[in-house]
């Protein structure tokens, strides 16, 4: 497979990394600092450093765009006119609403939205690393435009980097990453503040014990970035934001009127929600295959792929057969452990699909 | 050395496992939870189990109270009877001022107030550690009222423990714990409250990455212990709150308007106190003696080693040798390194002290 990554930092060029040793790929890089893309040659990321965003492109089986989520629409638009008919592009930004959208008009169905959850503090080629996505969720977010061989081909290449495809619909990855991550960069950083603010000196800050660390480590992300993730997921961040000072004020209230219980109940219901619910569940056993006769029109692909997604059910393959007599095709999905199967089977059918159960072939 | 441990939970029982193995001590526990003191016992945390707080306490040279913060006060009460002439009692609570004040009152000289900065969210003896205390900072809170022979004592007890002991002023210490401590706590908790009351079902809130999982790692801690630290510290801990609560709402401001700058500005204050300023100076280099005349007077240990404290200063050794005459006696300090030996010789000049530097003999 030959993969160009657009932009190395430090999702591009572990990205490159993996694909090189997993998935066997010959890895073009393209980064518009060019010490970025030097570093990501010396370090095994890439094979070779291409000169133009045309060269790079133009005989890829698969573009990932790597870059800051505020260029990912115009390195799109840029790349356009050079990409092969059978070319695939995804992405991984940490926003996806517009993201999609704009890539989805310019692109087509060869388009797959994509954001890795994996990440860290550091930034950069020198921070990449070949395990990166090992174990990682790896959300994607196919639309009513998205084909469904490009969605197999990135959901495979995933795979291979060692992480766990994911679809959600884009709306609700933003609402979920604000939540799940944007919400808690800006608490890490305000409570860096407070505490730098204090006007207490360094040998006293230094006696910070392990949870502060804990607890602020990602405020040491580069603020370019999250400005960038900011700016493009503002709506949904603002949400989380005020759920939060709404917990804080009650709280703020509670410890002035002496409420104890009520603070018991806070802390008890983060705690329980801590230990139990941000628990990926885990479903396993024999895999299941389900079939149904799909419509042949968009959309269907993105439907049964995001609610097996928002039910936690792993698929582990994923094919459309087209009729050659037209409009209606077979939808085949791999699925692991009966569970799963079962629930996935029940939400099918309530959108209206008729499911049939097997083994798969 | 014979130790008493009141109180065998996670701090307790790390203090008696490591006192055993690196202190040579004898050690009796006491816990008013039954199984706690014999799962302390099985792990090796403790010699014996004593079967009152009287026959725990009447033989130890030292006793460590590390019950919940809110029973130290009356747990320093009820052993006061018992306690032989030469026994020292120090305590490891989360909050000291309002400690403090109680415990000098019932045990004067012989009390040292402590509180070692680590812990982890897990709790009781089965999450013990002899390793807990390594390279962490063991606060200790002299008053005007603690004798010089405890400190002493108490500073090389946690020394041996594998910690640096760092004497703060008990307010001194409430505040900076609201900040470094209690606030990330409270932020940690509000933000999985925030993700876990989104409506999300369980299979979405499982997609959290690292991120997530550091932030919110000690929301796993117990709501009874957190809740006893809150009402201890409730004052200033309700100050790092509303500054909280102060940069967020002009976080939130900012993000409405469209202020990127701004929003680039606290991000990017955060990461650069994150990164420096949250690191605990390293003084190395040769020993250097320190020694004045001291007025025979309550309050000069507090106010020298807390001087030294609050610059970073690390107290390898300190004895007060009173003068046969009465009235004065001589403080000897031994510092570490040549540039704390000036800070630390130039605020004890501030203060009034005739310093004399030398070589420690």
């Amino acid at each position: 497979m030959r993969l160009t990554i657009l932009g190395t930092g430090l999702i591009g060029a572990s990205a490159g990394m993996a694909a090189r040793l997993s998935a066997g790929a010959t890895v073009t890089g393209f980064d518009a600092t060019p010490s970025h893309v030097r570093r990501a040659l010396e370090r095994g990321a890439i094979d070779d450093i291409a000169e133009s965003l045309e060269v790079a492109v133009r005989a890829a089986d698969v573009v990932v765009v790597a870059t800051p989520v505020d260029r990912i629409a115009g390195v799109c638009q840029e790349i356009a006119p050079f990409l092969a008919p059978t070319t695939i592009v995804t992405d991984v930004g940490s926003a996806k609403a517009e993201v999609v959208t704009r890539a989805d008009a310019l692109l087509g169905p060869r388009f797959v939205g994509g954001h890795p959850m994996a990440g860290s503090e550091r930034h950069g080629p020198d921070a990449a690393d070949e395990t990166l996505f090992e174990g990682a969720s790896w959300i994607l977010t196919p639309t009513a435009t998205t084909s469904s061989d490009a969605y197999r081909a990135i959901a495979e290449l995933v795979t291979r980097l060692g992480a766990t495809p994911v679809a959600l619909d884009p709306e609700v990855h933003d609402g979920l990453l604000a939540r799940l991550s944007h919400l808690p960069q800006l608490a890490a950083s305000a409570v860096v503040a407070v505490a730098a603010g204090s006007g207490d000196g360094e040998a006293l800050l230094g006696l910070a014990a392990s949870g502060f660390r804990d607890v602020t480590r990602i405020a040491a992300s580069d603020p370019d970035m999250w400005v960038a993730i900011l700016r493009a997921n503002r709506q949904a961040v603002l949400e989380s934001l005020r759920g939060l000072e709404g917990v804080l004020s009650e709280l703020e209230e509670d410890l002035v009127e002496g409420r104890w219980e009520r603070v018991h109940g806070l802390l008890d219901r983060a705690r329980a929600a801590r230990v139990s619910v941000f628990t990926k569940p885990v479903y396993t056993g024999e895999p299941v295959a389900l079939s149904m006769l799909i419509p042949d029109r968009p959309g269907v692909l993105a439907e049964v792929t995001t609610a097996a997604g928002e039910i936690g059910a792993n698929i582990e393959d994923l094919r459309i057969v087209h009729s050659t007599e037209g409009g209606k095709g077979r939808l085949e999905l791999v699925v692991a452990g009966d569970e799963p199967a079962d629930i996935l089977s029940g939400t099918l059918r309530n959108l209206g699909y008729h499911v049939e159960r097997g083994t798969p072939q």
